[in-house]
C-alpha cells in the first residue's frame, strides 16, 4: 500500500449553509450548521486514507479542546496522528465558512496562535521509506525540511500551493517535484490570471512539474518533457459543496504519484476524486472511496 | 436588589477580527479569534448581573457540548440558569461573527435545531415576585406566555424587538409595556426607515412605550404621555466592538425600569452602559459595571 506523509495544517471548520452577507453590517440566518475537520494537509491526509492509501499527518495543534477535536477526528478516520505536536498555551486553527447558493463560499481563516514553528522534532528519517510527501505552505519551516529531505531521498514531493496571507515562498516551489497551485494561489504567486502565462512564469527557475487546479475548468500542468500546457477537464457534476475540494485533489494526486502513476493518470484520478466530493454535502464524509473513483473513471472511458 | 427574568435565546458566538469578505467566493485571514457566549436574552441577563441586578435566564439549549459551554459561561457570570432546559438530540444555537474595521460586523446566525418550542414548563408564577421581565422574539411561545403573565401581574415587560428571519410578531409588541426595537428590527416591522414615522406606526394598536436603539445615534422613544419623539444621544466613544451592544442596552434598560426609574433615566443608564461596552473588545468581559456607568453619567452631567 502506498503511503503519503502529509505536512502542514489541521483546522476545525464551522460550516454554515446560509445566504451570503450582502453588506458590511449585516445579519443573515443559516439553514444548517456543522463542525468539520479541515485544513489543507489534514483534509488531504483523510483523502489519502479514503482513497485506499496510508497517511500520516505531521503538524501542530494547541493543547485546547479544539485541538483534541481535530486530532481525534483524524485518528477516527484512519490517519496516523502520532506526529501531531500539541502545544501548551497555543490556540488551534479554526475557520468559519458560509456556503451560499451553488456551493460558493466565504471563508474566514484563523491560523491559530503561539503554534511553535520549530520543525526540528520531525522524524525526517521516515521520508526515505515513504511513497510520497505532500506539504502545504502554512508551516514553511516543516515544508522546507520535508521537501529538502525528499529531494535527497528521491521521493516524490508535492506542494499544495494555495492562496495565503502571503504568496507561496519561491524556495518551496523550487524544492518540490510537483508544485500544484490553486487558481487564486497561482494568480497571487505570479501576478497574472492567464493560466498558460502564469504556469510558464511559475516554472522559471524550477525543475518541478507545475500545475494548477481550476475548479470546474479542471487541471492544467506543464513539465520539462513537453513545452505545451496539458489539460484534464473536470467531471460534470452539480456542485453542492466545494469546500476542501482542492485538498482532496492534492491528497489523491500525491497518492497516485506515490503509486508510480503518470502525471496524466494521477491528474485524472485526482480530478475525479475532487469532482465527486463536490457533488455531496457532509464535509469529509463526502470524500469518495477508491472504488467510486474507479467507477466514475470507467464510465468516462466508456463514453 | 432588583431582579430581571430574561426569556429567550442563548448562543455560542465564534468571533473573528478580520477584513470583511469582498466577493462571493473569497478567503480572508483573521487576526484574532475567540469564543463568547451570545444571544439576545442571554447577553442581556449577563448585563443585568454586571450592572448590579439579579437575573434568571429562561431558555432552551441542546444537550450537546455547545449547550454546556453556553450554560456554564452564564452560571460562571452569576446568571441563574436552573430554568434553562437542555433538550436531548437538539443542536444548540451558534453564530459566526466577523468584525472588520471600525467595529462593522457580519453575523451568520444559526438558531439551532429540534429545540422544543413548548413553553408549558416555565415557572410563570415566579413573575409576580420579580421587578421586570425581558423577552426576545426568538422563542415566541415563551415570550407570549411571559408577557401575558407580566401584564396580569402588573410587572414591567420589556420586549427586545430585533431583526429576525421574520418581523417581530405584532402580538408581542401589543402585550409588552416597553417594546424597544433595534433600527433594523423597526424597519423590518414597519417597512419604513424614518424613525419618527416608524415609531408612530409601531405604536398603532398598543399602549406600550415604543422605542428604538439607533447605535451611534442613541435612543428614541414615544409614549402616551407626550406625543413627540424623545431622544437621548449616545455617548461619544471610539467603537471597537459593537457586538451585543443592543443586548446590553436591553438588559440595562429592563433593570433600570425594574428599579422604578423613569423612561428617560432608564434610557440614559442603558445608552451609557451599551456605549461603554462598544469601547472595549472582549465580548461579555467588556460589559461595564454599575460604578463605571455612574462615573460616565456623572462626567456627562458635569460637562
Amino acid at each position: 500500500m502506498a503511503e503519503v506523509i502529509c505536512v502542514g495544517v489541521a483546522f476545525l471548520d464551522y460550516v454554515f449553509e446560509a445566504d451570503l452577507p450582502t453588506s458590511n453590517d449585516s445579519k443573515t440566518f443559516a439553514r444548517t450548521y456543522a463542525q468539520y475537520g479541515g485544513g489543507m494537509a489534514a483534509t488531504a491526509s483523510v483523502a489519502v486514507v479514503q482513497l485506499g492509501g496510508k497517511a500520516s499527518l505531521w503538524g501542530r495543534l494547541g493543547n485546547d479542546d479544539t485541538g483534541e477535536y481535530i486530532r481525534s477526528d483524524l485518528a477516527h478516520r484512519g490517519v496516523l496522528t502520532e506526529h501531531i505536536q500539541r502545544i501548551e498555551g497555543a490556540q488551534s486553527p479554526v475557520s468559519s465558512i458560509v456556503i451560499g447558493d451553488k456551493g460558493v463560499r466565504q471563508a474566514t481563516v484563523y491560523p491559530g496562535q503561539n503554534l511553535d514553528s520549530n520543525a526540528d522534532w520531525l522524524p525526517l528519517e521516515r521520508i526515505s521509506e515513504t511513497s510520497a510527501v505532500l506539504v502545504d505552505p502554512r508551516w514553511p519551516e516543516a515544508a522546507m525540511a520535508t521537501l529538502e529531505r525528499a529531494r535527497i531521498n528521491h521521493i516524490p514531493a508535492i506542494l499544495d500551493a494555495d492562496i495565503g496571507p502571503d504568496p507561496v515562498p519561491r524556495e518551496l516551489v523550487e524544492l518540490a517535484s510537483h508544485a500544484i497551485f490553486s487558481l487564486p494561489g497561482l494568480t497571487q504567486y505570479t501576478g497574472t490570471k492567464d493560466i498558460a502565462a502564469a504556469l510558464a512564469k511559475a516554472r522559471e527557475g524550477t525543475e518541478a512539474v507545475v500545475g494548477v487546479t481550476a475548479g470546474p475548468d479542471g487541471f492544467y500542468w506543464v513539465s520539462d518533457d513537453e513545452p505545451e500546457v496539458h489539460h484534464i477537464p473536470a467531471i460534470t457534476i452539480e456542485a453542492v459543496d466545494t469546500l476542501g475540494a482542492g485538498d482532496v485533489f492534492h491528497g489523491a494526486f500525491a497518492l497516485a504519484i506515490g503509486e508510480g502513476k503518470s502525471i496524466k493518470d494521477a491528474g485524472r484520478f485526482a480530478t475525479t476524486a475532487a469532482g465527486l466530493k463536490c457533488g455531496q454535502s457532509g464535509g469529509r464524509d463526502a470524500i469518495p472511496s477508491r472504488a467510486e473513483v474507479w467507477d466514475a473513471l470507467a464510465l468516462e472511458d466508456e463514453a
